[in-house]
């Protein structure tokens, strides 16, 4: 099943994506958000909840991010291989950690699918990152490697894109990662249970038309269940909340000579298995 | 004024807190929460609402977080140069960036006045960082340094606790900074304005009565006005947002030998004209 947020009749809303529609699911769910349907007594029943909700085409409503507010947006710095390589070579030296290094995002720094990607005014060096996103389902501290696909509700693509000027303002990365309406997140997450846990996905960026990141889920340093039980170490994971796990090698930056996003530009980040999420860029106002 | 969140009756509640009792304001001013209020029209006229508002001791409530969901909490690195060059000292090489280092805390993260402080099963590397919090009371974006005070609600006694050993897993210290009720933030904030633009408090944090840092936010490295105008180009400030403005010398890892927090203790951080924060330190269950 494929869950997407979504605004239509001016509320904000959730439901099912099937075919060309979308099923409301907030009313008969009674539940407000996405978010607290995952971690529900009502999300095991979703599949007669479809069949009782109202459909609308999907040329009628206004995507939202598919969490537009998780609790934690929990997000992996140099996660695949080919990356952290390209960025040694680009300068930027580093130790690969013995732990998973991790950032945090909020979740102002989000946009939706088809809703512009903004370049601040303050810094023209706006970078894609094509990431695969695990949506948390239930809830929990402190979960083991070994039960941590238990945890996760879905999967969608991100666009963890970066102001690489402001990233590299100082050692903490933090400034350059939330700029706000950078993040993609969408169309849709797809249900855990249309993916099988550890299943390799293929993962690829374009930047108006051209290929500039390939890669593989299976490249990842350190895999899903990995960073579900480091995050959870620190705090309990809630429904609706997003980990990021990182992305392959191509972004812009390490491009000779650096190559970044700019207004007009198309950024699309395509998963196999998952969807096709497309943004528009454009200058702040 | 002073104002406070708390519970009572079963309820979430703020209101202001006058001599030994607080006067609700949830119900006159028709806000669920004080960062909804500190944005609100309702704002301007606090004064009359206090006089509307029922009292109740303060020894029937229950305290929490000043702010007990902030949109964003936006923290700084080593902004107090003796603290610097402790860390200089203890053998964290770091240089002094151009512009305010900032990591995030989410507000699972915070523990409210008299709560206990948990020390993680992680890890037993737990220690204080005793911190004036700024809160923001009228959003904005890129807000100008020259009327970023115009922005502040208030301040309050904020306890940026840290799981060291976490903290130093990789180059961004996310992870030890955002342990499960670790930041006290408490017990209320005092209006901004009771305090000058800029005025020195003495700020000390006391380990079970001992004093263990004792500073004045006069030595901060970047002031309150630059850390609101470089978080604000980053995002949209949001009322309620929180702002920690860094720690003086005087953390217990930079100790020799190095002096953690542990259960049965109890911490303090005073700041002056705004008031004691207290936490016990308890165990993770």
């Amino acid at each position: 099943m494929k869950l997407a947020s979504y605004r239509h009749g001016g509320r904000a809303l959730f439901g099912a994506v099937v075919d060309d529609t979308v099923v409301d699911l907030t009313d008969v769910s009674g539940h407000q958000t996405l978010a607290s349907f995952l971690g529900s007594p009502e999300w095991a029943d979703r599949d007669a909840l479809v069949a009782e909700g109202s459909a609308t085409p999907l040329s009628d409503i206004t995507w939202l991010p598919v969490i537009p507010q998780p609790e934690k947006i929990v997000c992996s710095v140099r996660n695949y291989m080919d990356h952290h390589q390209e960025a040694l070579a680009s300068g930027l030296n580093r130790e690969l950690s013995d732990f998973p290094p991790i950032f945090l995002r909020v979740w102002r720094s989000q946009v939706a699918h088809e809703a512009p990607i903004v370049r601040p005014n303050a810094s023209e060096s706006l970078d894609w990152e094509g990431e695969l996103a695990v949506i948390i389902g239930e809830g929990g501290r402190d979960i083991p490697v070994e039960s941590a696909f238990d945890h996760v509700a879905g999967y969608a693509c991100y666009n963890d894109a970066s102001v690489r000027e402001f990233q590299f303002h100082a050692k903490q990365i933090a400034a350059g990662k939330n700029f706000e309406s950078t993040g993609g997140f969408g169309p849709w997450m797809v249900t855990s249970d249309q993916i099988a846990p550890g299943q390799n996905l293929k993962l690829e960026t374009r930047l108006n038309g051209e290929v500039v990141q390939s890669g593989d889920t299976g490249q990842m340093i350190f895999d899903i269940p990995a960073l579900i039980n480091y995050a959870s170490t620190v705090f309990t994971l809630a429904p609706g909340d997003v980990i990021l796990t990182g992305t392959p090698s191509g972004v812009g930056f390490s491009r000779k000579p650096p190559v970044f996003m700019k207004p007009g530009d198309i950024v699309e980040v395509e998963i196999e298995a998952v969807g096709v999420l497309r943004n528009p860029v454009e200058q702040q106002a």
